[in-house]
């Protein structure tokens, strides 16, 4: 692997880490209060497990991009990179899949169900949330185009 | 790779035509009609746009399982596979997380959001999901093993 292509890789890997952490940390701050008929209700990552998955996945998956950063390129353990890259990258899909889904839920409702959107009531919640998925799904992306470098890189020897 | 090694492999992905047809076909016919104060009620999955999503994908997953077990062993388009495999892989996670965000929904509700749990009034269609969600997990750890396998293939030239 040329110079250019280990910067490149580096940097993506460094952006890994931006956008997992920023991710997270959108998704921890977007509490909102409001009222409802004079209550006082609350909208919290915590009260939707799904949130809570996104917040954990994306904690382990910029622990880990942190990680590699620092794996000295002679290193044996690149071997499992590979391996624990796939394993990041379905868990990173995963979190962001289970979020999108109940965001959507909370953004449009499904009315058969009787589940009623819940965005009216709490715009800041439901945008703050919507900027951590975009963040995650940039995370996504990112770990897909290292996984299918990798790929080409190992399949392609007269790229090695 | 050896000859028992391919077999391996073959009936994996057969495996995987298997269990991504079952999910989707489970999905499909999971309908259940109720009454809610004597009014017919009915659960389809064409109500909820996730579970639309796990349907597709898993259709999209077994046409292309399907497709892979007719190329032949020394088509150029194996370089392909393990690239489209990533692909598929991630589609199938991600359609998996955003129905079992959805059905632990169904089950649970979300008190907080003012989301009842629907599981009670449609038992069949509950029950049904969280078999094609089953089905749709084992087609996502398949795809799991296959590419961990490749991965280890790859970069460990003794196994080539």
């Amino acid at each position: 692997m040329g110079g250019t292509k280990k910067i490149f890789v580096f940097v993506l890997r460094l952006l890994a880490v931006a956008v997992t952490v920023c991710a997270a940390v959108v998704m921890i701050t977007s509490s909102q209060s409001s009222s409802l008929f004079g209550i006082p209700v609350q909208a919290k990552y915590q009260y939707e497990p799904a949130f809570k998955f996104f917040v954990i996945a994306n904690a382990i998956g910029s622990v880990y991009s942190f990680l590699v950063l620092f794996l000295p390129p002679k290193s044996m353990l690149w071997r499992l990179v590979v391996a624990l890259d796939v394993v990041i990258t379905m868990l990173l899909t995963s979190s962001i899949s289970a979020a999108a889904a109940i965001a959507y839920l909370g953004k449009k409702g499904n009315i058969r169900a009787g589940w009623l959107p819940i965005c009216g009531q709490f715009p800041k919640f439901c945008d703050q949330g919507m900027a951590a998925l975009i963040l995650g799904l940039g995370g996504v992306l990112i770990y897909m185009a290292l996984l299918l470098y990798a790929i080409h890189t190992v399949i392609n020897p007269l790229l090695l």
